[in-house]
């Protein structure tokens, strides 16, 4: 038996955590911004590479997403990501997010070791589906070579599928390579497999070859114009819409992405402190951002209101 | 004011965790393991990379530690593995191992965001230390790149020694480039900052050159030969001990060298449930088997009982 609700398809945001000056979560300005991207249309894909999630500790992703849904956001716009290096852990943070009703989870593999085989990592997965063992999980695939090093091959997302296909869901692929998503559409999209690209850049290529949506790091700071693409991508006219999404992703891109969103949200929002990161990761520098601030001007962005 | 306590020196093993048949580490199991370490001269580096450390939870790897104590390990044997990606979790496992009395804590990196800078790195590892704030924590770097790959530059120990000269104690090098090693001793030795190659291949040049031992994953099953190399490795008749040691190791080498020990260790002490590795990490193969038992053979090797 698999869950009766739709699954959730469009643009999801790896929402930013914003910090306090002691560096703690700062709950309330993270609901804010969750809030924000709801209106613009943007579902949640908290504790992403782009959320920081894997400099927060555990119990503090639990804590946050429990502060969402008291402030009453709606689990069904939530795609928490739960993998972690061990087992116990990525297990506790599923059942927690299907627990609290989350359309799905989006999942790293396990990425401390490299190299591990397709065995290993096909070992892993059924261990946390049968021990996390609810019929609401909808596990989403995350495949980020660039970052967690471990690619997910379709010859491992093919023996997942066969064996659990009502709980395993879809895909993030934010490898960048086209090839890499075409293959993943091509090979699982007529099983209902959703393919979300990791980039809005790809989100128009995807759609019409039958992905579902993206997942991208600037749907935290151009959520509305991406969800439009989204929602319009049949018009006549969305190859316009779609260079001007693009060109912002790609301004935004020559910098440090998360740190370049970072201070661009402090500065629109006149909040220095939404400027910060945990480390080892830091903010933008002040040059860089008086370029990127120059580069957005020229091309007419602003943060939505 | 800086620990009283002498330095640990000489041969530390990062201790392999033997698990149940359901994952959970076996606690009784992994204490007699400790144990047999420390009988055969060799120091307890538990959660490291060949304990499956990023695999076990925050909480497995507490309760594990407090068992040792509870079973009159002695803390000053300890170098337990605190390093995390999330600053809370590396600071909670790094007061608590300090609060246990252990000799050290060894560190990697925060690992899942690649191409870091040293002022990342500084910033992080000065919130652990100032945050533990503790007198006694005495930090050894775990230069890991292979694995976790995030090297540990020169000029990044340099700043750290100067801001904090009495707790950061030195390091472990699993790069197995003795230059890299080299250049710890080189510039950083005569400050008392005490260089652990991750491999006894290299632990008599180490010696040599002003090193402080090894932190060796071999040591788990070749503990006594190796310790005793560490002992008499002025004796003149110290090369060919360290041949026949060496020897063992690259034998051990040429296998995937954790479920090679652990494989090993379960056939020796016949007790097939120690081949075990949490996924994603696999058991070794029957046919591998055969093979390094048959080399271990031929080269006299023997676990010691």
């Amino acid at each position: 038996m698999s869950s009766t609700h739709p699954k959730i398809k469009g643009v999801l945001s790896p929402v930013v955590t914003p910090f306090l000056s002691d560096l703690q979560p700062d709950t309330e300005k993270f609901i804010q911004h969750c809030q924000w991207l709801i209106s613009n249309g943007v579902g949640l894909a908290i504790f992403g590479t782009n959320s920081e999630a894997t400099s927060l500790s555990l119990q503090e992703r639990i804590k946050l997403l429990e502060a969402l849904l008291e402030a009453g956001v709606n689990p069904r716009q939530l795609m928490p990501g739960t993998g972690c290096c061990s087992l116990p852990e990525t297990v506790q943070l599923t059942r927690h997010a299907v627990d609290a009703g989350s359309a799905g989870v989006l999942m790293l593999p396990p990425f401390y070791y490299k190299g591990v085989s397709d065995d290993g990592l096909f070992r892993y997965f059924s261990e946390v589906i049968e021990r996390v063992d609810h019929p609401d999980l909808r596990l989403y695939l995350y495949h980020f070579p660039g970052v967690s090093q471990i690619p997910l091959s379709v010859s491992l997302i093919e023996r997942l599928l066969k064996r659990y296909p009502t709980i395993v869901a879809g895909i993030k692929d934010s490898s960048g390579d086209w090839d890499s998503m075409k293959a993943y559409i091509d090979n699982f999209a007529k099983d209902g497999f959703d393919v979300f690209p990791g980039t809005e850049t790809h989100l128009l290529k995807a759609l019409r070859a039958g992905g579902a949506g993206c997942i991208s790091a600037t749907a935290n700071v151009n959520p509305a114009q991406i969800s439009a693409v989204y929602r319009n991508w049949k018009d006549s006219d969305i190859e316009t819409e779609n260079a001007k999404m693009v060109e912002i992703r790609q301004i935004f891109q020559r910098y440090p992405l998360l740190p370049a969103m970072k201070k661009t949200i402090a500065v629109s929002r006149n909040d220095p402190q939404w400027a910060m990161l945990r480390p080892p990761l830091e903010p933008l520098s002040d040059d860089d951002y008086q370029k990127l601030a120059q580069e957005l001007d020229q091309a007419g962005f602003a943060l939505a209101p």
